[in-house]
């Protein structure tokens, strides 16, 4: 493997070959590439030629020898769509939404999952576990059945019950927790020291936010892709829904490694953290001027993937926020489930509440000032709304009778 | 527009600079590009270079003059998996799934959709009208809102919640049918007639069909890709589940261009529609040797895309059926949940019901020996799984109390 592995905190290494989950001060771990060793060969010019329909083109920069050994279902390769000028989005001229809805169950984190399967696999595991907000939990299951691992799932009792059909249908076992996303951790971790299962848990394994941070390399491409630039372009801001916050701290390091690349400069996009009023512990830290974020007390949020009280991640997310001139920001579940439906009605993009919540707080800090409106933003709408239809009410629908007389009644009053 | 519109039955021409439904003759109109002209510039090769993450690469053969015009969420370039030589699977050599729950809204009907209200804006439209069993519905309602168009939708009361749903979030007008999709196509058109919207439905319109054929051209680049060729290959045998067979028909005429072009010779994949045996109207026909199909009586199955008892482009489907030396067949309810729930868990690939019978129908042509191992086949999976969270339970997953004593317990029963 032509990879390190290092403490995020003392840069202490780690083997590579065995399995890991955090360094011996309880901090993540992450890969350091040997990058003047690919430099040569690793061009945007090769990658792009390269008929690899997955994240796994990028390759060279994952825990692989060669893309034959990834456990892959398609993942990444989305489309970045400039959301059009019309209602709430007028005021911004260079709006794009990385649609992560354009992956295997759904979301994004089918791309972390299918980085740390494989290396799982690969290191001989054959039973995966992990806490979930639900997506990820969806994303195990198939990745592990792909894989032809068992699978654990340790999830809040309120998770959305898409996420949970979907987890039983790819044959994992569930198990539903009175409790938060935090309390299934530690169940998770307890049961993997009694049973011998590998943790998978985001960021307490070094591989996910290997995965997480082609979305990263790819916003790089698709800007170029748009405006018909050889040279790879970045966003001047990004707007990220932030739990557990393991793509924020992927896409961060990403752009450090293609800058090593040579494929991009040293200019950043501000990072903007997203999250839900009742769970904004990152927020809250970063107002503070705090270098981590303790437990948020009480969080509460119809956003499932933003219900991360505590987050092990939490000093690197600050870090890249302030580094990158970024800031973080939370809004309602009023406000976010009322962004949801703007994308929806507005865009045609299917958007996740997630996806609503970084809409809102990009349209709150247009009209703070602190963007103008020739800006280019990205929002990552990190999964589908096809999700969440418990969210949303559908009992108000017209019913009309085809063998009766006056159906043609009802179509008026609609309209 | 740099294509003709002709009758599927007659030949007959019709003005495409004007809205059409069917013919004179009550047939599909089908496009028809002048090859000559675009045969130097159109390549594979060049095809490949472009930087279109669409399925509007192929914009020559699309009703546009220029990729800009398309009304487009990022449909299309769907992955094409090899399915793992495990479980029920293992006698396969070379069997692959069409992925096409990679596509906005989730299926194949984003293709579709996406040229539809492409050409319909183009020419002015202002409100679309269209009979639905789900998935064209969700598709429809979020092209139509990208595009600033009315949505107005008849789908049977039993449509399942998700595209309902989703539909209703998109902003569209939902109205639900104590029918069948045959029953809501009638009401939409008499709809239509009264208020002037434009009948979108499934072949009655002639640029569906050019949004699905897509598939067929993609398949082609797929298995080169896959295979390490230059030169694009057809696989021997495609399964299409087949409802109206607007797919299955434009994949069949997608074949006729590219070989026209060169990409291509004359030998094609065996076409293999499957349906349901509680609605099968095509099976019946073409195991009587007819040319088109009757009404099928008291249609009912749970993949509801496949309750399509009449379907106007019968006659298309079974010449393509018979010319490829293909077949019809039919599966049960039963066996095609079986067939969602195995590819599951098998594949890791998330079914939907009607990619579930696709390969319960490949499983049993191979037990008959009517496919051969090592041969070549493609199964659509024409949508995510993640509508379909009616049809499973889940009120049997075990739940744990974190703050309790024996949780261990619970886990090791499961075990
Ligand atoms: C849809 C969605 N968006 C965002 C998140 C948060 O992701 P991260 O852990 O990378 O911060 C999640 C996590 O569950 C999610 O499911
Ligand atoms: C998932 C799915 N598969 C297949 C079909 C049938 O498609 P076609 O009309 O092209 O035969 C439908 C139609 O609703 C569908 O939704």
């Amino acid at each position: 493997m032509h990879l390190d592995l290092k403490c995020s905190l003392t840069g202490e290494s780690y083997p590579v070959d065995q399995l890991q989950n955090l360094s011996a001060q309880g901090k993540p771990l992450l890969a350091e590439y040997d990058l003047d060793a690919i430099k040569e060969t690793m061009t945007p010019q090769a990658v792009r030629a390269r008929n690899i329909r997955s994240m796994w083109k990028f390759w060279e920069l994952m825990p692989v020898d060669s893309p034959e050994e990834a456990v892959s279902l398609g993942e990444g390769c989305t489309p970045l769509l400039q959301a059009n000028r019309v209602g709430p989005f007028e005021p911004f001229e260079n709006l794009f939404v990385k649609d992560e809805s354009f992956n295997p169950t759904g979301s994004f984190k089918a791309r972390g999952m299918s980085a740390a399967v494989t290396r799982a696999k690969a290191l001989g595991v054959k039973a995966i576990a992990l806490p979930s907000a639900g997506n990820a939990a969806g994303a195990a299951t198939y990745y592990a059945a792909r894989a032809g691992l068992e699978c654990h799932l340790f999830v809040p009792e309120d998770t959305p019950p898409a996420n949970i059909v979907e987890s039983k249908l790819g044959g994992a076992n569930i198990y539903l927790v009175n409790g938060l996303i935090s309390d299934c951790g530690r169940l998770c971790r307890e049961a993997c020291d009694q049973f011998g299962w590998f943790d998978l848990s985001t960021l307490k394994e070094p591989f996910r936010v290997e995965g997480k941070k082609t979305m990263g390399y790819e916003l790089a491409f698709d800007l170029a892709d748009h405006f018909g630039t050889e040279t790879l372009q970045l966003p001047d801001v990004i707007f990220y829904p932030t739990g557990g916050g393991t793509g924020l701290i992927g896409i961060w390091k990403a752009f450090d490694e293609v800058e090593a690349l040579g494929w991009i400069g040293s200019a950043r996009p501000k990072m903007v953290a997203v999250q839900a009023d009742g769970c904004s512990p990152i927020v809250k830290a970063y107002l503070e001027g705090a270098d981590s974020a303790p437990l948020f007390p009480n969080a509460a949020t119809c956003a499932s993937g933003l219900r991360v009280p505590v987050a092990v991640g939490d000093f690197l997310m600050l870090d890249a926020i302030r580094k990158s001139s970024g800031t973080a920001i939370s809004v309602s579940d009023q406000k976010l489930m009322q962004g949801t439906e703007e994308i929806c009605r507005w865009q045609g993009i299917s958007a996740c509440p997630e996806g609503g919540a970084v809409w809102k707080a990009a349209e709150q800090l247009m009209s703070d000032g602190w963007l103008s409106p020739e800006e280019t933003i990205v929002l990552f709408n990190t999964g589908t709304g096809l999700k969440y239809n418990h969210l949303f009410k559908s009992d108000d629908i017209p019913r009309i009778d085809h063998e009766g007389e006056n159906w043609m009644k009802i179509l008026e009053q609609q309209s």
